[in-house]
């Protein structure tokens, strides 16, 4: 330890709800941070973009500065809240070029930009901590980073986004429709107004990409996911699932195969025994399959100001500690260059519900159809209907490209009426 | 970094599942590994009673050693997977005393002797990581010492031990009885011939202890774990569980107080809607209450040599990686004080189940014994049976020492014909 009273100096960029939490924490708690960092935690500014605006009674004015990069300059450690990609890019790297650790809870910069960052924090040699990006106050990275460094994982499934397990799990439980389940969302403030970057999966990829990247030491960017929202989700796919001892949760999936990494957001249908269907509410979970652990899984919440700061406080402590110590933490600096698989190479499972003329040889017709793509049907359920009948089908695992020609031909069969759902079938 | 490629020598202690697995893992990923500490990893040497005896393929001859005091002088990191008090207590301390950093998955020896086993380590300034100790592959430690660091954990409750787990699993989902239950876990190797360290509770009580001491920064020894078995849960009490949303789960739970640290293992009635109502099987997990994190929960395989290995070698990578560059892991030093607090200061909620004589007057004389004792009655359910009513109560929080005398007029009453059982209701 290079002098155990000179404090470690921190700077905050951006005061909202988590920023002016881990302010409040930070000085609610100085004694016991820093006992356990070794050196007294100093707050060196707060960079807002409006000094003259109060900030509440957590955020004191003194503190407050307009000048982002002298405070930055000045900052043994930066803890960036603000969002979004720029100005928080090029304060990270100047950060980081100065020498500084950097602690971050901003998923869209990472899922975009997160490679740069981590390289140019390793050339540097700080740390670049970033476990409320993730998944809000679960701990995953020192899990996955760490506690699994002796082990190799092959698959992560995460129910990474909030709002819509919320919204799936109220048409689960409560039977509600889609449209209801949303609304209801919006009225207790899980979902937007505009709940689109929610419920079309765009913010589940975003973490995919980071939990992808973490996972495999690989480059993943949020173009390299394939993102498929809930907004088509119906109560007859929820009804069709319970029926079958599953439920429908928006998974987001990375995974290692023979042929490079894979990485993919989506409805999918889980097994009610799987640890992720017990995930209610707006609660966040995410699975990971390891060699020799076998299945683990993490739970918490997932967003909110209050569990954010937590994580943030968490890392600030970690990298803080390392600064007082002169050191930094365990790194992944050797990337791999797996090739990030196209949608069209998963392996993956369907569930085909659909509606079918009510006539002999219409099962054939449709068999024959997987068939002639080589796809395994497992399980025909046969539903009487009034018009039509229906038929689920589940099929064995086979790649996403032949599942889809499966699809578009059964959409183009006489015997098929309609191709009502296609659900993945993840979990088992 | 010191010197990058001086290699760090481990030594073995124990050539068993676990250990013979944390060898072959060692050689088979060698590379990776070196990579990951920045420095080769190289075994010094693997202690045995008998070096006569074939120790099987991942196992080479050339290095077992029966002087297991001269292994340990010359290692830079001691793994102990012997078990039991001693030699183990005696090897980590010679250990700690050279300067070797320890990894352990020892839990009946952290459990006894772990406060001074962690301060001698934190007195020589060496890690002492017992990752695979408290819940097999489960990535606890990290998590709860590192993660949280800047949060206060109010309580742990913890599915802790497999097999219990699965006894009660079966009994829940397919209804069987408990010795039918215990049987077949005895025929699939989940419980032993003689399953008195798991059935009552002695190996939760340990795990339980690790926990406390953990999260609390406090010295908890097995002696300070109150402790009761899961031999006394019968079908009645599942069935009568399950109608109100219930499952019957063995907790191993620590909680601080205003007045210290209570710790306790018990069957408890979980509602349905936990997540530690969806653990299956042998499965283990733990919960974690924070202030700002919120409740988070961590779930996996709790033993086993090949995942309980992986803990082994997460633990091993990061020690290695602090000698490799000179340091050692943060450590909590500062010890508080709390007093442990006897099982009669608990505050709990209690479900008795009783019949009771069928004639007007019963519950008023049933409701007075409660009342007598301050404790409230939340719920209240008849049940019509042939000879006696049945009553089932749910009672609200109350010291445990108050529930216990109600519990203890209830059986003298005149009213009552039998207390049929009695279940402690957490996770609400």
């Amino acid at each position: 330890m290079s002098d155990p009273l000179k404090p470690v100096s921190i700077a905050i960029l951006g005061p909202g709800t988590v920023g002016s939490e881990v302010v409040r924490l930070l000085t609610a708690q100085a004694e016991d941070l820093a006992a356990r960092v070794g050196a007294p935690l100093e707050i060196a500014g707060i960079y807002v973009r409006d000094t003259s605006k109060d900030r509440g009674p957590n955020i004191p004015r003194a503190l407050l500065t307009d000048d982002a990069s002298a405070l930055v300059a000045k900052a043994d450690v930066v803890v960036e809240l603000m969002g979004g990609i720029e100005p928080a890019r090029t304060l990270i790297l100047e950060a980081i070029a100065s020498g500084a650790s950097v602690v971050t809870a901003n998923k869209a910069l990472l899922a975009q930009h997160g490679p740069e960052l981590y390289e140019a924090a390793d050339a540097a040699n700080v740390d670049l901590y970033f476990e409320a990006a993730v998944a809000g106050a679960i701990p995953l990275v020192r899990p996955v980073r760490e506690s699994l460094a002796g082990d190799h994982i092959s698959r992560i499934l995460g129910i990474v986004n909030g709002t819509t397990n919320y919204i799936l799990d109220e048409m689960t439980m409560r039977g509600l429709d889609y449209d209801v389940a949303l609304k209801q969302a919006q009225e207790l403030g899980y979902a937007e107004a505009d709940p689109t970057a929610d419920v079309e999966g765009h913010d589940a990829a975003a973490k995919a990409a980071i939990l992808a990247s973490l996972a495999f030491h690989q480059r993943v960017a949020m173009d390299d996911v394939y993102c498929e929202g809930i907004s088509a989700v119906t109560s007859e796919d929820v009804i069709a699932a319970r029926e079958t001892d599953q439920v429908i949760k928006l998974l987001a999936i990375a995974e290692r195969t023979a042929d490079g990494v894979a990485v993919r957001v989506h409805p999918a249908l889980v097994p009610m025994t799987h640890p992720l269907a017990g995930v209610h509410g707006a609660f966040n979970a995410v699975f990971v399959e390891a060699e020799s652990a076998g299945g683990l899984m993490f739970y918490g919440q997932g967003a909110g100001g209050t569990p954010t700061a937590s994580a943030v406080l968490g890392d600030l402590v970690s990298v803080a500690r390392h600064k007082a110590s002169g050191g930094k933490g365990p790194h992944e600096s050797n990337y791999a260059e797996h090739e990030v698989l196209p949608i069209e190479a998963a392996l993956t499972r369907y569930c085909v519900r659909m509606s079918v003329e009510d006539r002999p040889g219409v099962l054939s017709a449709v068999a024959e159809v997987f068939a002639r793509h080589d796809v395994g049907i497992e399980i025909v359920r046969q539903v009487p209907g009034q018009t039509h009948a229906g038929l689920i089908l589940s099929t064995y695992s086979a790649p996403e490209r032949d599942l889809r020609a499966t699809v578009s031909d059964l959409e183009a069969s006489d015997a098929v009426a309609e191709v009502k759902s296609v659900l993945r079938i993840e979990g088992e």
